[in-house]
């Protein structure tokens, strides 16, 4: 019921839609109704859910946490120069729980799913595993 | 085992408590042990945990967010005047998972949990689901 | 599949490494695949995953929140002088969910699960519900 799965981000702060590959697994799963959690095993990246009509509206929400969370700030002791990108996990947060109804996910019309990068680009992954609801 | 409920919201900004409609759902599922999910599909609101004894403490929440992600900021592109109600959508979060025992919510004294208008008002929905701990 | 833990923090603010006693009573359980949920029964606490490897890391997300969402700010309604610590668990969130594979927590290499303190130091509860996945 677990499945492990490749994101390429390209850009250093970034949204990447994986609504369509959750959606897959979910159906290749054979579940009905259940949950579907998603969790990036990252500490500079999460997983979060927003809007999949406008692309600007990820971009204003990497702005306004850019600006909220800059990069360099006066106090900050790790050595590699990505804390603002472990707070940005923190806050945005390391997985997702999606409701399951008939195989399909529960989602609004407006909702998708995105991996959020924030110290990319590089390889990643995001593990899916599949609840299925106990027959009743 | 999945439910939708409606909500309404009165102000732009708002938290709603909601915690007696999801402990209703719960016992009203014959559930014994197990988890409920909260899952609030919009991109403007979420759901959040916080004091349910002090409405002052709802106040200063809203009221931080408000001032670390404004309505107005220079920089923004989404055309509908409202990505700081999708930031503070993915901060809060779309989903909570509350866990049951004997058929009720196990929350902490002061824990409530509330549906987070950040663009209201407007009328909402918020899914539940009820997931029972397998028979052991 | 209950089970409730003590956490003892010593900081008003402090990350607290509770990897560990996860692992154990996930260990405990006797459960092979399923999932963990990870839930803080307080509302100036919470609980995140984040790095384990370098401390530093934990010092600069406490900064950064620090520096947010200051101790003082004006327009604060609530009392008892946390509303801070109120705003840092609703951000940072009231629970986690971790995936497990043959009886294992699934995190990655760098990943810790940290119970995050916003207004100690204090005798905290930490409760966790093991979810094995459904014999297929």
């Amino acid at each position: 019921m677990h499945k492990s799965l490749g994101v390429r981000s390209h850009q250093r702060c970034e949204m990447i839609d994986v609504t369509a590959q959750v959606a897959s697994a979910v159906a290749e799963s054979g579940m009905g109704d259940g949950q579907v959690v998603i969790f990036v095993p990252h500490t500079t990246a999460g997983v979060t859910i927003n809007e999949n009509a406008d692309p600007d509206v990820q971009h204003d929400i990497l702005l306004t946490l850019g600006e909220l969370i800059p990069r360099v700030r006066g106090g900050y002791r790790h050595g590699e120069g990505n804390s603002d990108a472990h707070v940005k996990a923190s806050l945005v947060g390391s997985s997702e729980t999606v409701l399951v109804e008939g195989g399909r996910l529960v989602l609004g019309t407006w909702q998708g799913i995105y991996f959020a990068e924030f110290d990319g680009p590089r390889t990643r992954r995001m593990h899916l595993a599949m609840f299925p609801s106990p027959a009743t």
